[in-house]
């Protein structure tokens, strides 16, 4: 052993990767079949694309990007190729139909979800592996294909329990800033600055965003981000889109799009209280050249330092009608809705606690075998129920039963088999009165909690005492 | 667009990668859901380990491997770390133990489902990125552990429509073999051939195996694999795996350790038709240590050439007792099966084809915010809907509902709706009425299959459709 202590490497989670247990993963199985069942009762169907891309067919189209290759996992293949971990599960899609154009369904509407990578400095609840769940609809410019995924997002919203006034979706238009920053002449090299400091305003707020727009912005710890160099008419001019009303800019085209989605969500009586025209909004990604949506919560949620904050954005997307052209040179329409599965889950759950059923613990009294045919008595009548398969005493099987929660330790010994009978320990009962009765000998909560029946009993009184304990 | 055309990527799907679309999909959503809900059934809690670990934290276990390296995907980490994805999910779970091993109940016993990559030559049917499904109990030495697994998995067969006698578990021993490696004199060498010549008795036969054991073989493609190098009696004594019975060598502690596992099969009425005893197997991953296990489908498949075969493996796993000390220097016993979902799936769905449910499809006459509303009708009824949102006159969306595979398409014209009425054509009996009466007009066909009813009878009506045309 102490040779081997030398090359022995250290159990260590890769920087910016979480491992999940039970309760977080049943909660986000429980959510993404309920998005899947609206996405599906509307017709959407699913499409899995893989992990892997080519680097060249993914394109570069990550915010916030300095350097070539940033923000991307990429490897060399056998052969040579270059292959990256997809950032997003737009650009997968993007190829997928280029590569199918002839044999889909025009429009053609999947949604998918999936793992996606982003090479980046990881940081508090950023990680550089997340999910996404997306829809889709490529082949149609009308404003019906852009509308349908806005009705869509909310009814997926309010099914996983969001009441109306909870969330809003807000709409705009790439289009209107293009005309916006125009009319402030704002060049090439400027724009892709002036963009990400737009997207920052909900962070920065507006003295952030105008140092943003001009020289440049010196954060809490000290660095300095290089500004776009307006001057103070183009950046008044860039900061109307926060203040002005939508009817500032209603001569332009983009804002007559935007009001022909409305016509369409106003009669299915989606109204202004659920998806809301909001000239503030960005979103990041550079492919997007039509509308874009953003859908935020506006409930209040504790973070992670323990403040109340409003919990913002958990869905964006928007209309990208030059992606599929990228690769066959032909426009292709095209718009869509990313769901951030992570962050709609954690703010979620912050109401509405989500967790497995109940568990039943047949502990081992030196015959396994008789165990396991008890807890497969259980799981017939639909318990959770499982046989201790260690190889410990009572007492530490006792300990391992509180360790993993269970509601219920089942004690069969070779008495209680002799006389046709079983015990059931109520854990949740015992634990509170040891609690209530610290004072006198703690044997006396254990024995209150404990109960010995008929053998033939089993399940009835099981499910009695989980009623009984509201587990 | 000619300058653009100089630099268009290629759409292309990566090498070994593949797309799947809805039929897969969902058959696979539904297999996993019944496993997973067969193995919480039993207690067992889902874990996460993300896609990425260290590459000195996962280890090289994989078989076949020439090259270091071979058959992972790894990248170097900003930091200059080396990372690599999971090539399955037990060697994730092993480091996941060590490093939370003072919080975790012993034993601990987790699922986990998700993608796996294999850096290796892609072929037909064989992918560099696929799912599997694994079950794993650390922190036990006891056979109860191994047992519990193996009626597990049997369970989780069963729940997935297969019948008795369709499928059998087969388990072996590591150490059993160890003792008849040891017995022919098998140096450390040899060792690693032989085991993977072992491993390939399905495939290439008695007469493949031999070869790979002695001088080598030459496949029909001319490569020549080296061979062990064993010479004619040893070859014999390996050879007895496949040919001598279980009592031959029962007085190896390996076997007596099968037959505790055995007999509490035996008590839980889990019998030698589904858990087997089987000399032959070994199981490619170099970190079993004990028992090993491997389940295997009976009836007949048809494969890709044609050919009636039977399916073969579907399922692997056993004991690895020293995974977890590889970081911690102190052993804790461990054992796990992993099911391999793709191949399983394939196996599961030439019996039993699993299909969406039907789709409704409102076509849009001129006022798709109509549409949309008729959709959410049919919707809260509890039908899959949805309104046709490309831009399309009429033919192209009643062809495009046809490559959708609709069940009916919902007809509004101003006309219609003027009267109150709408029209359902059954998508499905129009087509075959087009076939049986394609000598006269085709209209007709057409006509038969349509009906024009009230608008309030809308959501009855298309019911009645779907269940005459057994949708």
């Amino acid at each position: 052993m102490n040779t081997d202590r030398q090359v022995r490497p250290k159990a260590r989670l890769p920087r910016g990767f979480r491992d999940r247990t039970a309760g977080d993963i049943a909660a986000e199985w429980r959510m993404l079949e309920t998005i899947r069942k609206v996405y599906e009762s509307y017709g959407f169907e699913p499409l899995e694309t893989p992990s892997f891309e080519y680097t060249d067919a993914l394109g570069k189209f990550l915010p916030d990007l300095d350097r070539p290759n940033e923000g991307v996992f990429s490897l060399k293949d056998d052969d040579g190729q270059w292959l990256s971990l997809r950032y997003d599960l737009t650009a997968p899609l993007a190829r997928y139909v280029a590569e199918n154009f002839q044999n889909l369904p025009k429009p053609f509407r999947r949604y998918q979800v999936g793992s996606v990578w982003r090479n980046e400095k990881p940081g508090p609840g950023r990680y550089r592996e997340f999910t996404q769940f997306d829809a889709d609809t490529v082949g149609s410019a009308s404003p019906a294909a852009d509308a349908e995924l806005l009705m869509m997002v909310c009814d997926a919203l309010e099914a996983l329990g969001l009441k109306r006034g909870e969330y809003v979706v807000k709409m705009n238009s790439r289009r209107l800033l293009d005309a916006v920053l125009q009319s402030a002449q704002v060049n090439d090299l400027q724009r892709g600055t002036v963009l990400r400091a737009i997207d920052k305003f909900d962070r920065l707020g507006e003295a952030g965003v105008r140092a943003l727009l001009g020289k440049g912005r010196k954060d809490e710890s000290g660095d300095f981000t290089k500004g776009a160099g307006l001057d103070e008419r183009q950046t008044g001019l860039v900061m109307e889109l926060f203040t002005a009303s939508a009817e500032r800019y209603e001569t332009i085209t983009a804002v007559q799009e935007l009001q022909a989605v409305r016509s369409i969500l106003t009669v299915n009586r989606y109204g202004e209280d659920r998806v809301q025209v909001d000239t503030g909004i960005i979103r990041g990604l550079e492919y997007y050249t039509g509308p874009v949506f953003e859908a935020q919560l506006k409930f209040p949620v504790t973070n992670e330092a323990g403040e109340t904050i409003v919990f913002g954005s958990v869905a964006g997307g928007g209309r990208y009608d030059d992606l599929v052209a990228r690769f066959t040179g032909q426009q292709v329409p095209a718009t869509g809705i990313s769901i951030g599965v992570s962050r709609l889950l954690s703010a979620i759950r912050q109401r509405n606690e989500m967790i497995l059923p109940p568990l039943v613990i047949v502990l081992t009294m030196g015959d396994v075998a008789h165990s396991f045919a008890t807890a497969a008595e259980l799981r017939e009548a639909g318990l959770r129920a499982e046989a201790y398969v260690g190889t410990r005493k009572f007492g530490d099987q006792l300990k391992y039963a509180d360790k993993r929660g269970a509601a219920i330790a089942v004690i069969e010994g070779a008495d209680e088999r002799a006389a046709g009978k079983v015990t059931l320990k109520d854990l949740k009962r015992g634990a509170e009165l040891s609690k209530t009765v610290e004072s006198r000998a703690e044997w006396l909560g254990e024995r209150q909690a404990q109960v010995t029946v008929e053998r033939d009993r089993l399940v009835p009184e099981v499910k009695a005492t989980l009623t009984r304990g509201r587990w």
